[in-house]
């Protein structure tokens, strides 16, 4: 095979750091997967379906720093489109290359599989610009360019890219890339810095500043200088006191003495309501405030005593903003004003965890009880994906240990994304463990790639809460109607079925406190072996959060 | 309760003959879920997830004649687009029915879970205009008079509409109809008819006459009429030739000793395809040419020998174009003509199913056997649904019992959509046994839906070709490549994780000619309960037709 667009796209991926693609073979992009297979640093990981595999390169992404997934025309691509737009919505940049019929097949406006039958082979295209932040059909004027193209903007706005790469294109023969892609330079102006700066020192010098920081700072890159501005350092030995929002979470050490904990609006622990709401100085950065993580926007935050850090521009004190000013840029200035605040008062000792009640072994486990039992569970760079429903709120709150990177989706907040996704995320990151969290409603959507897990080996956990249906929608309304229900399975069978043996999978079941117990203690102890662990709940407990969260929803459905 | 909206809705629905609905319950859809149970005539099915419901919809709107499902907002209804894209490509009517936010808050553009984080509420609007024919976002001043519009637009396109039913939208008190719908009036005119009446005269007088039908036929709801032009008649006894593609299958009766066979262009077998193309007169009806039932657009089709009468239009040899004129007008005016044409000479009996070899019982199985004998055993009445693979291409040019409906996607071709489209036809008619037809590729994209077909004991066949990975794809590239294999799963332990057991599932294995035969029986024995039968091949063993596919599809992948 002489060098083609296929191989050039391939390169460029795999100079950005994509080492495995996922998706699913059709015949408009078999070809193409001939290149893949023989990419010398690049693995094919084959998935049960194209929604999954978008999810399964969304959870790369989200480690990787870029994931990619390939699927055929029209059906493939369409089938993976609620994926790219939850890639879109949180900011995941992913690309998406989509086998396309030959342009002479198009030119001719042929009545082909896999078309709507009219002739128009852009009605994919439109949709993907719906979702996507950049989109080309590869042609043989300026195939490599195209892809230089969309692939920078992907990096840009980190958010999907769309490549249409017909079966003619992709075999035109092309030259290597000569230079690796240059990183994003920082858009800052001088202006905005030296202004920015001027103006944070005279609304921070002397006061007490507490920081609140959200899921942007992980997007734009800047999760170290975060963790460098809130300390501790020689100058600030307490470090600041700091809160993230439940999308941001872990963007900061949680278990360091100066982590408040979750803010949730009003659905937050007293504690961290209190210093965030009541801050002499408040700096929030990358955040966004979305319904679902803020009970409703019931978040209350004084912009006049606070300073908000955008990822383009700063705002200080609800009125001056700075721009172009980046996220880093500001981070690093507020790092060199970190001297001037006034030295917090010093933090108590994290309580441990706490149980309303003492935790009998032979107690039936209830979602109290379940959440702070796994994340006490949790071990030092476990990778925690967590199903956007009862899993997700009940974990939003605790305090996860040093190195744990959590993720979810709340804002788009897609049932189905966790299962693929967390299979995506231990793909990217084979030296970490990957600990699915999710819900039986949940998991049926994406099932299949269950046998993905399995036959990529991922020694990863599964903690499957069985409860009879969509917890979270029985939370909101109907918790007892009939469509809140699921068909049962029999799931600690499904490993064995996708292909799971002994070897391979521990199955295990938890009805009780002290069987959850000692089945967190196995599965730690079981390294090489993917664990998949059944915890029996109640059909209508919900973790507190929930519940919050689910009558804030109430009210905005029902408009009472 | 009062009656609302969504009951207009649903009453309209049940008009047209909906009583089941498929779908996936989401926070801006309980409410309107709600007066779904509470219908006294309508049935909640939920479904796995969402694409699956869109399939199972549009299998359920190819019997019923119309079919609904129930997604949420973003993340479901995207999931479905798949699904409403390929009723779209094929024509058939199905109502896409969203729960959205409630309308102050889109009008407020609040950055609410489930959308894309910018303000913007009709980007999945703008998408669905892609594969839909009519939309509405409803609203309190006319909710009835879109419903009506859109419902009216999905009749007579017999293609999918998209309802946005706004949380609050869904609850406003309104009257129910006070009148049916009234069914389409026929539009064409009568100039239209006079002039094709007089000039098919002329043109058919003392001829031959062959028939070549195809789907268009179904989708007019023409069955009956195109069934009593090709006789016998009085006129005729011994009836007209006619043949079908493989897209129209079964819309004749294929027991009839005028029923040709299929034709698929210069892949036919060579009596079918001499009587088409060398034909004296040949009317083609409703008919559309693709490349997957066309061998790849090898029909020859002479024009000057051709009347082709299609859905709101017909041309006599290939010049003359009559319009406005609707295909069941046609096909009246072609019934009076028929005492006039030619009578055919006679057919030959109908060879028997014939295997190249004698098909000893310990033979392992071939595709060359499994087909024939698949065939064989359809009862009549049966409801086939093939995988747009092997399975379609195995069964398409064989000839089937009295009474049975064969169903494919031959255009849109999306690999996962025969098992929950299966489960869609079989409630749609629960006096008629759906068998499924599908390979282990294709059944691991959706194969959740067990579930669902087990929980509303659905007394079908599964009959799963177990041949190691994509076989339609390894027979137009990569035989042997890595990408066209999947995860190993133990197929024959599905049903039981699924919720399946004894009484409800009979779960059967074929490995030989004389295992398949008794597994067939026992099937057609076993009238109470799901069969799922595990049918295995050899990895590279495709049908004929298959291959004959492949080898098109594969030309114009690489131009060679």
């Amino acid at each position: 095979m002489g060098y083609v667009v296929g191989d050039y796209l391939l390169d460029r991926l795999q100079q950005l750091g994509v080492t495995e693609i996922f998706g699913v073979p059709g015949d408009f992009n078999l070809q193409f997967l001939d290149h893949v297979i023989a990419h010398p640093d690049i693995r094919w990981i084959g998935s049960a379906n194209e929604l999954n595999a978008g999810y399964a390169a969304d959870g790369y992404a989200r480690l990787r720093g870029i994931g990619a997934v390939v699927t055929t025309y029209g059906v493939g691509e369409l089938s993976a489109v609620n994926a790219i737009a939850g890639s879109y919505a949180e900011h995941v940049p992913v690309v998406h290359i989509v086998g396309v019929p030959a342009k002479d097949i198009q030119a001719h406006h042929r009545v082909i599989h896999h078309t709507l039958g009219d002739g128009d082979f852009h009605h994919f295209r439109r949709i993907a610009a719906e979702v996507t932040c950049a989109q080309a059909d590869l042609g043989a004027a300026d195939a490599c360019q195209e892809i230089d193209r969309v692939l920078n903007s992907v990096r840009v706005h980190r958010r999907p890219g769309y490549l249409m790469l017909a079966t003619d294109t992709a075999r035109i023969e092309v030259s290597p890339p000569a230079t690796p892609l240059a990183p994003p330079a920082d858009f800052s102006s001088a202006g905005a810095r030296a202004a920015f700066a001027r103006a944070a020192r005279a609304f921070l010098g002397g006061r007490r500043v507490t920081v609140l920081a959200d899921i942007f700072v992980d997007r734009v890159g800047a999760t170290g200088r975060l963790r460098t501005l809130v300390g501790p350092t020689s100058a600030q030995p307490h470090g600041l006191p700091h809160a993230t929002l439940a999308w941001g979470k872990t963007v900061v050490d949680e278990s360091a003495p100066n982590f408040l904990g979750v803010y949730t609006g009003a659905a937050s622990p007293p504690h961290v309501r209190t210093a965030v709401e009541d801050a002499e100085r408040l700096v929030t950065i990358g955040v966004q405030y979305t319904d679902s993580i803020t009970a409703g926007f019931s978040q209350s935050i004084d912009p006049r005593r606070t300073i908000d850090i955008g990822p383009e521009r700063s705002v200080i004190g609800g009125v001056d903003a700075f721009a172009p000013l980046s996220l880093s840029a500001a981070l690093d200035i507020l790092t060199e004003l970190t001297p001037e605040f006034a030295s917090p008062a010093t933090f108590p000792a994290h309580a441990d965890t706490e149980f309303a009640e003492p935790l009998a072994a032979d107690a039936p486990l209830t979602q109290a009880a379940l959440w702070p039992l796994v994340a006490e569970a949790l071990g030092n760079n476990n990778i925690v994906v967590a199903d956007q429903g009862s899993a997700f709120f009940g974990l939003a709150t605790l305090r996860m240990p040093t190195g744990i990177t959590f993720l979810g989706q709340p804002l788009w907040g897609s049932i189905g994304y966790a299962l693929p996704a967390a299979l995506g995320a231990g793909i990217a990151c084979p030296d970490r463990r990957a600990v699915l969290v999710i819900g039986d409603g949940a998991a049926q959507l994406s099932i299949q790639e269950l046998g993905t897990w399995i036959r990529e080996q991922m020694n990863g956990v599964i903690i499957l809460v069985d409860n009879n249906g969509y917890a979270i929608e029985r939370a909101i309304h109907g918790p007892d109607a009939p469509y809140n229900d699921i068909a049962p399975w029999r799931w600690a069978e499904l490993p064995h079925a996708f292909g799971g043996d002994a070897e391979s999978v521990l199955t295990l079941r938890a009805t009780t406190v002290g069987e959850l117990r000692e089945c967190l203690k196995a599965a730690a102890a079981e390294q090489d072996r993917l664990i998949f662990l059944q915890v029996v709940t109640g059909t209508t407990d919900y973790p507190p959060l929930v519940s919050d969260i689910a009558s804030a929803l109430t009210r905005a459905n029902t408009g009472s």
